[in-house]
């Protein structure tokens, strides 16, 4: 099972509508596919220009570890150097914090991944989750 | 004057719909703003894994130099030590070739790029102008 | 469908019997997923230490551009500024000659690559096949 | 004396084979020669795409320091920076935890290391013992 463009399409639109009736900051969200590779992007008006990165490195991380931003974010608390390490393994683009969230298919197996930047960590997981579940998916924070 | 979501939204999505009419391989989109940072991208089902990167060199060249895919061709095909050196200066993210379409506002001020890759470079352009000309913009190929 | 890790390890054999067979030099081969991410690599007695960068460079370009070792030769030939500002863009990873064979599945879709190195280009490509044969799959090479 | 293909094939089905019987989750398995150059590689179904970078880091750091995982561990959680900066002179391909394991011939040299990733750091190191103690090899944890 592959994230369609129109599932990533339906996953942006819906985690920038929930930043808008929660009244976020300009949001950035990131789709990327089981392999890690960018299926869609979009960055609010109003958003910093180097948000794409961010977005990007919350949700590579969770592909690449197969690990869901905010157990990413415990190991880092726990372990720093490791994720230092694990940066250094993946050229530096892990961001190891809430808001990179799993995509899981019925039967577990990691299908990619979403990644949201522009609030606070917690609140872009929350946008996240809205969008995957409007696409009818299954999301681990 | 910036490119806003919206018109990048317009942008991605009618050089997309001229690739289907066009019978094109599937293609990915990129649009770039006045600084060369990405605000959307999209990438069609059945594209290969990593076209955002070829989609995104073509782009980012175009904006970093001011210079569209065309004029960075006839440059790498007269000088190619010279597109190297840039590739040096720019982290190896240029890719010199058509595709790259840069965005004037009316007084020719660059205001940003569209990247399209996934069928020959000449197609791959004409698809970014129907876009571009779909949001009012004027591109330089 | 995604490349099994009992399939790798047939085709990697399959691909080594095939240089002995043929007593060729000592060969390396790679196995990447449809994401361009290593499943399983062997490297023979006697082959030099830095093979397994040659294997993946073969197979990484394959599965990131779509395109087989042939095609990309093909066009490094033809615009080698291109293939040049293509390595920029993935971190100097390609390696575009044959040896690189893309693996698709029934409906053509791009399921992983086989890069073998080792003899010359076109021995690494019969290699390859082999394996990719006897483990039921179809090869573009 | 070198790490044969044929022995490095060994360690790896019998560190697959513990981690099978342990229950761990899908595990990745590198060999590494005396000079922390690739030798052999296999990654289990449903186990992350990334995880090639992963056991090479742990293997790759014992080899070019001569130091197993847990004394990089120690000397991590003792001098952090001691540890980012050999990332820095080895181009951040150092994971510094349990799972990579020295490889020493009678006399006690390094002729390679395995790298184990997947379960628990301490998991990946009991089934990279197991696979190295069934090629009749010794490993240092």
């Amino acid at each position: 099972m592959a994230i369609s463009l129109r599932k990533a399409r339906t996953i942006i639109r819906k985690a920038l509508d929930k930043g808008r009736e929660m009244d976020l900051k300009p949001l950035s969200v990131v789709v990327l596919d089981a392999g890690g590779h960018v299926q869609a992007f979009e960055r609010e008006d109003g958003a910093a220009p180097g948000r794409f990165a961010i977005a990007h490195g919350k949700a590579y991380g969770a592909v690449m570890l197969g690990m869901a931003g905010t157990a990413q974010m415990n190991r880092a608390e726990d372990q720093a150097y490791f994720m230092a390490a694990v940066n250094g393994v993946y050229g530096g683009q892990v961001i190891p914090v809430p808001g990179g969230v799993l995509l899981r298919d019925k039967k577990g197996a990691v299908i990619g991944a979403v990644g949201v930047t522009g609030d606070t960590s917690d609140n872009d997981a929350v946008a996240a989750l809205n969008g995957i579940e409007a696409a009818g998916l299954t999301g681990e924070i």
